[in-house]
Protein backbone atom coordinates (compact mmCIF):
# COMPACT_ATOMS: atom_id res chain seq x y z
CA UNK A 1 0.00 0.00 0.00
CA UNK A 2 1.34 3.15 -1.37
CA UNK A 3 0.04 6.45 -0.19
CA UNK A 4 0.08 8.97 -2.47
CA UNK A 5 0.22 13.41 -2.26
CA UNK A 6 -0.52 15.56 -4.92
CA UNK A 7 -1.11 18.64 -5.91
CA UNK A 8 -4.30 19.73 -8.62
CA UNK A 9 -4.89 23.12 -10.23
CA UNK A 10 -8.29 23.21 -11.48
CA UNK A 11 -10.64 26.12 -13.42
CA UNK A 12 -13.65 25.60 -11.41
CA UNK A 13 -15.67 27.57 -13.86
CA UNK A 14 -16.93 24.64 -15.25
CA UNK A 15 -17.21 22.22 -12.05
CA UNK A 16 -20.32 22.10 -9.33
CA UNK A 17 -17.17 22.11 -7.04
CA UNK A 18 -14.67 20.10 -5.67
CA UNK A 19 -16.76 17.33 -3.39
CA UNK A 20 -18.41 14.49 -5.59
CA UNK A 21 -21.58 14.80 -6.06
CA UNK A 22 -23.90 12.03 -7.98
CA UNK A 23 -24.57 13.30 -11.61
CA UNK A 24 -23.09 16.54 -10.94
CA UNK A 25 -19.55 17.25 -12.69
CA UNK A 26 -16.70 17.66 -9.70
CA UNK A 27 -13.29 17.55 -9.36
CA UNK A 28 -12.95 15.16 -6.69
CA UNK A 29 -15.62 13.27 -9.45
CA UNK A 30 -12.99 13.51 -12.38
CA UNK A 31 -10.11 12.84 -10.19
CA UNK A 32 -11.95 8.84 -8.99
CA UNK A 33 -12.93 8.64 -12.36
CA UNK A 34 -9.35 8.38 -13.74
CA UNK A 35 -7.30 7.14 -11.05
CA UNK A 36 -10.03 4.28 -10.56
CA UNK A 37 -9.90 3.32 -14.43
CA UNK A 38 -5.54 3.83 -14.33
CA UNK A 39 -5.10 1.59 -10.87
CA UNK A 40 -7.70 -1.14 -11.61
CA UNK A 41 -9.80 -0.46 -8.70
CA UNK A 42 -12.20 1.90 -6.71
CA UNK A 43 -9.83 4.75 -5.27
CA UNK A 44 -11.10 7.39 -2.92
CA UNK A 45 -9.18 10.91 -2.88
CA UNK A 46 -9.39 12.92 -0.23
CA UNK A 47 -9.00 16.45 -0.27
CA UNK A 48 -7.83 19.33 1.80
CA UNK A 49 -11.21 20.84 2.07
CA UNK A 50 -14.40 21.28 -0.81
CA UNK A 51 -14.13 24.87 -2.59
CA UNK A 52 -17.67 25.77 -4.00
CA UNK A 53 -18.91 25.51 -7.14
CA UNK A 54 -17.50 27.98 -9.61
CA UNK A 55 -14.13 28.37 -7.49
CA UNK A 56 -10.88 27.92 -8.29
CA UNK A 57 -7.81 26.36 -7.17
CA UNK A 58 -3.85 27.10 -7.66
CA UNK A 59 -2.41 24.57 -5.54
CA UNK A 60 -5.46 22.30 -4.05
CA UNK A 61 -4.04 19.41 -2.26
CA UNK A 62 -5.20 15.51 -2.16
CA UNK A 63 -4.32 11.98 -1.40
CA UNK A 64 -4.98 8.69 -2.16
CA UNK A 65 -4.10 4.96 -1.41
CA UNK A 66 -3.10 2.57 -3.92
CA UNK A 67 -1.51 -0.75 -4.18
CA UNK A 68 -1.04 -0.86 -7.47
CA UNK A 69 -0.33 1.76 -10.39
CA UNK A 70 2.69 3.65 -12.14
CA UNK A 71 5.10 5.30 -9.58
CA UNK A 72 3.42 8.52 -7.86
CA UNK A 73 6.17 10.60 -9.87
CA UNK A 74 4.56 9.72 -13.28
CA UNK A 75 1.26 10.66 -12.33
CA UNK A 76 1.63 14.80 -13.69
CA UNK A 77 2.53 13.08 -17.11
CA UNK A 78 -0.20 10.84 -17.14
CA UNK A 79 -2.72 12.55 -16.18
CA UNK A 80 -1.63 15.14 -18.61
CA UNK A 81 -3.12 12.97 -21.41
CA UNK A 82 -6.64 11.84 -19.90
CA UNK A 83 -7.52 14.55 -17.06
CA UNK A 84 -9.58 16.81 -19.06
CA UNK A 85 -7.90 20.46 -19.88
CA UNK A 86 -9.15 22.34 -16.60
CA UNK A 87 -7.94 20.14 -14.13
CA UNK A 88 -4.13 19.73 -13.93
CA UNK A 89 -1.85 17.50 -11.67
CA UNK A 90 1.41 19.64 -10.66
CA UNK A 91 2.78 17.02 -8.89
CA UNK A 92 2.87 14.07 -6.81
CA UNK A 93 4.99 11.99 -4.57
CA UNK A 94 4.72 8.92 -1.90
CA UNK A 95 3.90 10.18 1.48
CA UNK A 96 3.38 8.37 4.62
CA UNK A 97 1.06 6.47 6.07
CA UNK A 98 0.52 9.48 8.57
CA UNK A 99 -0.21 12.18 6.16
CA UNK A 100 -4.31 13.41 5.52
CA UNK A 101 -4.69 15.78 2.51
CA UNK A 102 -7.66 17.46 5.45
CA UNK A 103 -6.06 17.07 8.65
CA UNK A 104 -2.42 17.28 8.25
CA UNK A 105 -3.04 20.79 6.76
CA UNK A 106 -2.71 23.73 9.50
CA UNK A 107 -3.51 26.52 7.00
CA UNK A 108 -4.76 27.48 3.92
CA UNK A 109 -4.51 31.04 2.16
CA UNK A 110 -7.36 31.69 -0.42
CA UNK A 111 -6.81 34.68 -2.62
CA UNK A 112 -9.39 36.75 -3.70
CA UNK A 113 -8.85 38.73 -6.67
CA UNK A 114 -11.17 42.27 -7.73
CA UNK A 115 -10.50 44.10 -10.80
CA UNK A 116 -11.64 47.72 -10.82
CA UNK A 117 -11.78 49.14 -14.04
CA UNK A 118 -14.08 51.43 -16.32
CA UNK A 119 -14.09 48.68 -19.04
CA UNK A 120 -13.52 44.88 -17.55
CA UNK A 121 -11.16 43.39 -18.97
CA UNK A 122 -13.08 40.09 -21.23
CA UNK A 123 -10.00 38.04 -20.56
CA UNK A 124 -10.27 37.61 -16.55
CA UNK A 125 -14.24 37.74 -16.44
CA UNK A 126 -13.87 34.06 -14.80
CA UNK A 127 -10.82 34.87 -12.66
CA UNK A 128 -12.24 38.22 -11.09
CA UNK A 129 -15.14 40.39 -9.68
CA UNK A 130 -15.26 43.10 -12.11
CA UNK A 131 -16.71 45.97 -10.84
CA UNK A 132 -16.41 49.78 -12.30
CA UNK A 133 -16.48 52.00 -8.95
CA UNK A 134 -13.16 52.17 -7.45
CA UNK A 135 -12.29 50.85 -4.20
CA UNK A 136 -10.61 52.97 -1.25
CA UNK A 137 -8.28 50.72 -0.42
CA UNK A 138 -6.91 52.24 2.77
CA UNK A 139 -10.39 51.78 4.31
CA UNK A 140 -10.26 47.66 3.04
CA UNK A 141 -7.03 47.21 5.19
CA UNK A 142 -8.20 49.25 8.06
CA UNK A 143 -11.17 46.92 8.14
CA UNK A 144 -9.15 43.78 7.19
CA UNK A 145 -6.93 44.37 10.48
CA UNK A 146 -10.16 44.07 12.72
CA UNK A 147 -11.34 40.19 10.74
CA UNK A 148 -7.88 38.99 12.18
CA UNK A 149 -6.90 37.50 14.84
CA UNK A 150 -9.66 34.46 16.39
CA UNK A 151 -12.80 35.72 16.46
CA UNK A 152 -16.12 34.20 16.28
CA UNK A 153 -17.51 34.50 12.78
CA UNK A 154 -20.65 33.36 12.65
CA UNK A 155 -21.89 37.02 10.53
CA UNK A 156 -19.40 35.84 8.31
CA UNK A 157 -20.46 32.00 7.46
CA UNK A 158 -23.36 31.36 5.32
CA UNK A 159 -26.21 31.04 7.28
CA UNK A 160 -27.12 27.42 7.17
CA UNK A 161 -23.70 26.25 8.18
CA UNK A 162 -24.32 23.26 10.08
CA UNK A 163 -20.54 23.48 12.64
CA UNK A 164 -21.28 24.57 16.06
CA UNK A 165 -17.50 26.33 16.96
CA UNK A 166 -17.68 28.83 14.87
CA UNK A 167 -14.59 30.23 16.46
CA UNK A 168 -11.94 30.57 13.73
CA UNK A 169 -7.88 32.52 13.36
CA UNK A 170 -7.59 34.32 10.62
CA UNK A 171 -3.58 34.89 10.83
CA UNK A 172 -3.68 37.52 8.03
CA UNK A 173 -5.18 39.75 5.44
CA UNK A 174 -3.17 41.28 2.95
CA UNK A 175 -4.16 43.01 0.19
CA UNK A 176 -1.74 43.44 -3.09
CA UNK A 177 -2.41 45.73 -6.00
CA UNK A 178 -1.38 45.08 -9.59
CA UNK A 179 -2.35 47.16 -11.94
CA UNK A 180 -6.29 47.30 -12.04
CA UNK A 181 -6.82 43.66 -10.33
CA UNK A 182 -6.89 44.12 -6.03
CA UNK A 183 -5.81 40.56 -4.99
CA UNK A 184 -6.70 39.72 -1.08
CA UNK A 185 -4.62 36.90 0.36
CA UNK A 186 -6.65 35.72 3.61
CA UNK A 187 -4.58 32.91 5.65
CA UNK A 188 -6.22 31.15 8.77
CA UNK A 189 -6.21 27.53 10.24
CA UNK A 190 -9.38 27.14 8.97
CA UNK A 191 -12.24 28.49 7.47
CA UNK A 192 -16.10 27.89 7.19
CA UNK A 193 -18.22 27.75 4.27
CA UNK A 194 -18.19 31.24 2.27
CA UNK A 195 -16.20 32.44 4.90
CA UNK A 196 -13.65 34.39 2.60
CA UNK A 197 -16.61 35.47 0.10
CA UNK A 198 -18.25 37.03 2.39
CA UNK A 199 -15.46 38.85 4.21
CA UNK A 200 -14.71 39.86 0.88
CA UNK A 201 -17.99 41.11 0.32
CA UNK A 202 -17.79 42.73 3.72
CA UNK A 203 -14.33 44.48 3.10
CA UNK A 204 -15.41 45.68 -0.67
CA UNK A 205 -18.73 47.26 0.88
CA UNK A 206 -16.36 49.55 2.72
CA UNK A 207 -14.11 50.10 0.23
CA UNK A 208 -17.38 51.30 -1.78
CA UNK A 209 -18.16 53.56 1.45
CA UNK A 210 -20.99 51.93 2.01
CA UNK A 211 -19.87 50.52 5.21
CA UNK A 212 -17.89 52.18 7.71
CA UNK A 213 -14.84 50.52 9.11
CA UNK A 214 -15.54 50.72 12.90
CA UNK A 215 -18.76 48.57 11.77
CA UNK A 216 -16.51 45.68 11.71
CA UNK A 217 -16.21 44.70 15.41
CA UNK A 218 -20.00 45.41 15.80
CA UNK A 219 -20.68 42.69 12.64
CA UNK A 220 -18.69 40.23 14.62
CA UNK A 221 -19.89 40.70 17.86
CA UNK A 222 -23.32 40.95 16.22
CA UNK A 223 -23.37 36.93 15.30
CA UNK A 224 -25.60 37.42 12.37
CA UNK A 225 -25.02 36.64 8.57
CA UNK A 226 -27.52 39.44 8.09
CA UNK A 227 -24.86 42.00 9.19
CA UNK A 228 -22.07 41.22 6.86
CA UNK A 229 -22.05 42.21 3.03
CA UNK A 230 -22.86 39.82 0.90
CA UNK A 231 -21.15 37.04 -0.44
CA UNK A 232 -18.51 37.95 -3.16
CA UNK A 233 -19.52 35.59 -6.39
CA UNK A 234 -17.16 32.48 -6.56
CA UNK A 235 -15.49 33.35 -9.35
CA UNK A 236 -13.00 35.68 -8.06
CA UNK A 237 -12.01 32.87 -5.46
CA UNK A 238 -8.95 30.85 -5.27
CA UNK A 239 -7.65 28.40 -3.16
CA UNK A 240 -3.67 29.67 -3.14
CA UNK A 241 -2.00 27.28 -1.15
CA UNK A 242 -2.39 24.73 1.58
CA UNK A 243 0.00 24.98 4.70
CA UNK A 244 1.67 21.49 6.42
CA UNK A 245 3.95 21.24 8.92
CA UNK A 246 6.55 19.68 6.69
CA UNK A 247 8.66 18.78 9.26
CA UNK A 248 6.07 16.91 11.75
CA UNK A 249 5.04 14.62 9.15
CA UNK A 250 7.46 11.44 8.54
CA UNK A 251 9.36 11.17 5.76
CA UNK A 252 7.71 8.72 2.65
CA UNK A 253 7.75 5.04 2.95
CA UNK A 254 7.27 4.07 -0.81
CA UNK A 255 6.00 0.62 -0.05
CA UNK A 256 5.94 -1.22 2.89
CA UNK B 1 -26.29 60.25 -40.06
CA UNK B 2 -22.92 59.80 -37.41
CA UNK B 3 -20.30 57.31 -38.19
CA UNK B 4 -19.05 55.76 -35.02
CA UNK B 5 -16.25 54.12 -34.99
CA UNK B 6 -15.37 51.58 -32.19
CA UNK B 7 -13.04 49.34 -30.45
CA UNK B 8 -14.10 45.87 -29.43
CA UNK B 9 -12.45 43.35 -27.18
CA UNK B 10 -13.88 39.63 -27.37
CA UNK B 11 -12.95 36.19 -26.17
CA UNK B 12 -13.26 34.08 -28.71
CA UNK B 13 -13.57 30.67 -27.13
CA UNK B 14 -17.48 30.58 -27.58
CA UNK B 15 -17.99 32.56 -30.46
CA UNK B 16 -18.11 30.98 -34.36
CA UNK B 17 -15.54 33.80 -35.37
CA UNK B 18 -16.44 37.15 -35.81
CA UNK B 19 -18.28 37.24 -38.77
CA UNK B 20 -21.84 37.13 -39.46
CA UNK B 21 -23.14 33.65 -40.07
CA UNK B 22 -26.86 32.33 -39.80
CA UNK B 23 -27.70 30.60 -36.68
CA UNK B 24 -24.62 30.63 -35.27
CA UNK B 25 -22.72 33.02 -32.26
CA UNK B 26 -20.56 35.44 -34.12
CA UNK B 27 -19.20 38.71 -32.78
CA UNK B 28 -20.70 40.76 -35.54
CA UNK B 29 -24.49 39.30 -35.38
CA UNK B 30 -23.96 39.41 -31.29
CA UNK B 31 -22.96 43.22 -32.06
CA UNK B 32 -25.80 43.84 -34.73
CA UNK B 33 -28.24 42.37 -32.42
CA UNK B 34 -27.65 44.63 -29.42
CA UNK B 35 -26.99 48.02 -31.62
CA UNK B 36 -29.95 47.47 -33.74
CA UNK B 37 -32.52 46.89 -30.79
CA UNK B 38 -30.83 50.43 -28.94
CA UNK B 39 -30.90 52.63 -32.44
CA UNK B 40 -34.18 51.13 -32.95
CA UNK B 41 -33.54 50.03 -36.74
CA UNK B 42 -31.72 47.32 -38.37
CA UNK B 43 -27.56 48.72 -38.09
CA UNK B 44 -25.19 46.77 -39.76
CA UNK B 45 -21.82 46.45 -38.12
CA UNK B 46 -18.09 46.37 -40.40
CA UNK B 47 -15.30 45.09 -38.56
CA UNK B 48 -11.14 45.77 -39.84
CA UNK B 49 -11.49 42.11 -40.99
CA UNK B 50 -12.55 38.66 -39.80
CA UNK B 51 -11.28 36.45 -36.89
CA UNK B 52 -11.74 32.92 -36.96
CA UNK B 53 -13.94 30.82 -34.51
CA UNK B 54 -12.12 30.79 -31.46
CA UNK B 55 -9.53 33.82 -32.15
CA UNK B 56 -9.90 36.43 -29.49
CA UNK B 57 -9.22 39.81 -30.42
CA UNK B 58 -7.77 42.65 -27.68
CA UNK B 59 -8.92 45.31 -30.07
CA UNK B 60 -10.84 44.66 -33.09
CA UNK B 61 -12.41 48.34 -34.70
CA UNK B 62 -15.74 48.26 -35.91
CA UNK B 63 -17.21 51.21 -37.16
CA UNK B 64 -21.29 52.27 -37.98
CA UNK B 65 -23.37 55.11 -39.20
CA UNK B 66 -26.88 55.93 -37.10
CA UNK B 67 -29.54 58.36 -37.65
CA UNK B 68 -30.91 58.34 -34.40
CA UNK B 69 -29.37 56.77 -30.57
CA UNK B 70 -26.86 57.43 -27.99
CA UNK B 71 -24.20 59.97 -28.05
CA UNK B 72 -21.02 57.54 -28.99
CA UNK B 73 -19.25 58.22 -26.00
CA UNK B 74 -22.36 56.51 -24.01
CA UNK B 75 -21.82 53.54 -26.04
CA UNK B 76 -19.60 51.67 -23.82
CA UNK B 77 -21.32 52.48 -20.58
CA UNK B 78 -24.36 51.26 -22.57
CA UNK B 79 -22.94 48.48 -23.57
CA UNK B 80 -21.45 47.26 -20.22
CA UNK B 81 -24.80 46.28 -18.84
CA UNK B 82 -26.67 44.74 -22.16
CA UNK B 83 -23.12 42.84 -24.07
CA UNK B 84 -23.14 39.31 -23.11
CA UNK B 85 -19.65 38.91 -20.67
CA UNK B 86 -17.62 38.07 -23.45
CA UNK B 87 -17.33 40.95 -25.69
CA UNK B 88 -16.80 44.39 -23.85
CA UNK B 89 -16.80 47.67 -26.05
CA UNK B 90 -13.72 49.75 -25.15
CA UNK B 91 -14.28 53.26 -26.47
CA UNK B 92 -16.12 54.55 -29.19
CA UNK B 93 -16.18 58.00 -30.98
CA UNK B 94 -17.70 60.14 -33.83
CA UNK B 95 -15.87 60.11 -36.72
CA UNK B 96 -15.55 61.43 -40.33
CA UNK B 97 -17.49 59.65 -42.95
CA UNK B 98 -14.68 58.91 -44.81
CA UNK B 99 -13.86 56.62 -42.47
CA UNK B 100 -13.87 52.54 -42.89
CA UNK B 101 -13.03 49.94 -40.17
CA UNK B 102 -11.81 47.78 -43.25
CA UNK B 103 -10.44 49.80 -45.88
CA UNK B 104 -9.07 52.66 -43.55
CA UNK B 105 -6.56 50.41 -41.91
CA UNK B 106 -3.17 50.12 -43.23
CA UNK B 107 -1.74 47.28 -41.23
CA UNK B 108 -2.75 45.00 -38.16
CA UNK B 109 -0.60 43.37 -35.48
CA UNK B 110 -1.35 39.96 -34.15
CA UNK B 111 0.07 38.15 -31.06
CA UNK B 112 0.62 34.46 -30.74
CA UNK B 113 0.80 33.06 -27.43
CA UNK B 114 2.17 29.91 -26.72
CA UNK B 115 3.42 28.66 -23.08
CA UNK B 116 6.30 25.81 -22.69
CA UNK B 117 6.10 24.20 -19.66
CA UNK B 118 5.97 20.88 -18.12
CA UNK B 119 2.60 21.42 -16.75
CA UNK B 120 0.24 23.96 -18.24
CA UNK B 121 -1.33 26.62 -16.53
CA UNK B 122 -5.08 25.33 -16.06
CA UNK B 123 -5.82 29.49 -16.22
CA UNK B 124 -4.60 30.04 -19.55
CA UNK B 125 -5.82 27.31 -21.99
CA UNK B 126 -7.93 29.17 -23.62
CA UNK B 127 -5.14 31.95 -24.57
CA UNK B 128 -2.12 29.36 -25.38
CA UNK B 129 -0.86 26.77 -27.34
CA UNK B 130 0.15 24.91 -24.52
CA UNK B 131 3.62 22.48 -24.75
CA UNK B 132 5.69 20.81 -22.68
CA UNK B 133 8.67 20.70 -25.05
CA UNK B 134 10.83 23.65 -24.95
CA UNK B 135 11.96 25.89 -28.11
CA UNK B 136 14.55 26.88 -29.63
CA UNK B 137 13.68 30.66 -29.30
CA UNK B 138 16.94 32.25 -31.08
CA UNK B 139 16.27 29.52 -34.30
CA UNK B 140 12.56 30.39 -34.33
CA UNK B 141 13.79 34.44 -34.62
CA UNK B 142 16.27 33.46 -37.43
CA UNK B 143 13.51 31.83 -39.45
CA UNK B 144 11.29 34.53 -38.60
CA UNK B 145 13.29 36.77 -40.77
CA UNK B 146 13.13 34.82 -43.14
CA UNK B 147 9.60 35.79 -43.35
CA UNK B 148 9.33 39.19 -42.53
CA UNK B 149 9.16 41.55 -45.74
CA UNK B 150 7.46 40.91 -48.90
CA UNK B 151 6.23 37.38 -50.03
CA UNK B 152 4.21 35.71 -51.65
CA UNK B 153 2.61 34.00 -48.56
CA UNK B 154 0.61 31.05 -50.68
CA UNK B 155 3.01 28.04 -48.64
CA UNK B 156 1.56 30.18 -45.60
CA UNK B 157 -2.35 30.14 -45.99
CA UNK B 158 -5.03 27.87 -45.65
CA UNK B 159 -5.08 25.92 -48.98
CA UNK B 160 -8.67 27.11 -50.31
CA UNK B 161 -7.98 30.75 -49.88
CA UNK B 162 -10.12 32.42 -52.63
CA UNK B 163 -8.10 35.32 -53.42
CA UNK B 164 -5.09 35.24 -56.43
CA UNK B 165 -2.95 37.47 -55.21
CA UNK B 166 -1.03 36.21 -52.25
CA UNK B 167 1.80 38.62 -51.95
CA UNK B 168 1.92 40.34 -48.60
CA UNK B 169 4.38 42.61 -46.74
CA UNK B 170 5.14 41.39 -42.73
CA UNK B 171 7.02 44.51 -41.65
CA UNK B 172 7.92 41.99 -38.28
CA UNK B 173 7.75 39.29 -36.04
CA UNK B 174 8.80 39.80 -32.37
CA UNK B 175 9.16 37.10 -29.74
CA UNK B 176 9.02 38.06 -25.95
CA UNK B 177 9.59 35.48 -23.82
CA UNK B 178 7.19 36.39 -20.95
CA UNK B 179 8.35 33.35 -17.70
CA UNK B 180 6.81 30.61 -19.41
CA UNK B 181 4.95 32.11 -21.81
CA UNK B 182 6.17 33.20 -25.85
CA UNK B 183 4.58 35.72 -27.60
CA UNK B 184 5.20 36.12 -31.41
CA UNK B 185 4.08 39.44 -32.25
CA UNK B 186 3.38 39.65 -36.01
CA UNK B 187 2.71 43.01 -37.69
CA UNK B 188 1.89 43.46 -41.43
CA UNK B 189 -0.49 45.46 -44.20
CA UNK B 190 -2.52 42.47 -44.80
CA UNK B 191 -2.95 38.84 -43.92
CA UNK B 192 -4.57 35.60 -45.72
CA UNK B 193 -6.58 32.97 -43.90
CA UNK B 194 -4.49 31.47 -41.18
CA UNK B 195 -1.57 33.16 -42.12
CA UNK B 196 -0.74 34.18 -38.67
CA UNK B 197 -1.14 30.66 -37.49
CA UNK B 198 0.42 28.96 -40.13
CA UNK B 199 3.47 30.66 -39.78
CA UNK B 200 3.17 30.06 -36.23
CA UNK B 201 2.78 26.17 -37.01
CA UNK B 202 5.95 26.25 -38.92
CA UNK B 203 7.88 28.70 -36.47
CA UNK B 204 7.53 26.25 -33.68
CA UNK B 205 8.51 23.21 -35.80
CA UNK B 206 11.86 25.06 -36.12
CA UNK B 207 11.62 25.66 -32.44
CA UNK B 208 11.47 22.22 -32.29
CA UNK B 209 14.44 20.95 -34.34
CA UNK B 210 11.93 19.27 -36.36
CA UNK B 211 12.66 22.10 -38.75
CA UNK B 212 15.46 23.68 -40.32
CA UNK B 213 15.43 27.47 -40.88
CA UNK B 214 17.66 27.63 -43.69
CA UNK B 215 14.18 26.03 -45.22
CA UNK B 216 11.61 29.04 -44.84
CA UNK B 217 13.04 30.52 -48.40
CA UNK B 218 12.08 27.30 -49.97
CA UNK B 219 8.93 26.70 -48.49
CA UNK B 220 7.98 30.45 -49.69
CA UNK B 221 9.04 30.36 -53.28
CA UNK B 222 7.58 26.75 -52.86
CA UNK B 223 4.08 28.17 -52.52
CA UNK B 224 2.62 24.82 -51.20
CA UNK B 225 0.75 24.60 -48.33
CA UNK B 226 2.12 20.98 -47.60
CA UNK B 227 5.34 22.59 -47.20
CA UNK B 228 4.81 24.51 -44.04
CA UNK B 229 3.84 23.33 -40.70
CA UNK B 230 0.82 22.58 -39.79
CA UNK B 231 -1.61 25.32 -38.31
CA UNK B 232 -1.60 26.68 -34.91
CA UNK B 233 -4.62 26.19 -33.05
CA UNK B 234 -6.91 29.12 -32.34
CA UNK B 235 -6.62 29.80 -28.80
CA UNK B 236 -3.61 30.82 -28.70
CA UNK B 237 -4.10 34.02 -31.56
CA UNK B 238 -5.52 36.97 -30.73
CA UNK B 239 -5.73 40.71 -32.80
CA UNK B 240 -3.67 42.90 -31.01
CA UNK B 241 -4.12 45.93 -33.12
CA UNK B 242 -5.09 47.66 -35.96
CA UNK B 243 -3.38 50.35 -37.23
CA UNK B 244 -4.78 53.27 -38.83
CA UNK B 245 -2.94 56.22 -40.27
CA UNK B 246 -4.85 58.55 -37.81
CA UNK B 247 -3.17 62.28 -39.89
CA UNK B 248 -5.36 61.08 -43.05
CA UNK B 249 -8.62 60.58 -41.62
CA UNK B 250 -10.43 63.80 -41.21
CA UNK B 251 -11.63 65.06 -37.91
CA UNK B 252 -15.30 64.20 -36.71
CA UNK B 253 -18.31 65.35 -38.06
CA UNK B 254 -20.51 64.40 -35.27
CA UNK B 255 -23.84 66.14 -36.96
CA UNK B 256 -23.92 67.12 -40.34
Amino acid sequence: MVKIRATVAYDGTEFHGFARQTRLRTVQGVLEEKLSALVGQPTEVFGSGRTDAGVHARAQVVHWEQTAGPPPERYPLIFRGSLPRDVVMVDAKAVSAEFHARFSAVGKTYRYTIQTAPQPDVFTRRYAWQMSAPLDRVAMEQAAAHLTGEHDFTSFCAAATPVVNKVRTVSGITLHQDGSYLHLYVTGSGFLQHMVRIVTGTLVDVGLGKLDTVAIPEILTGRDRRLAGKTAPPEGLCLWEVVYDEDALDQPHSVR
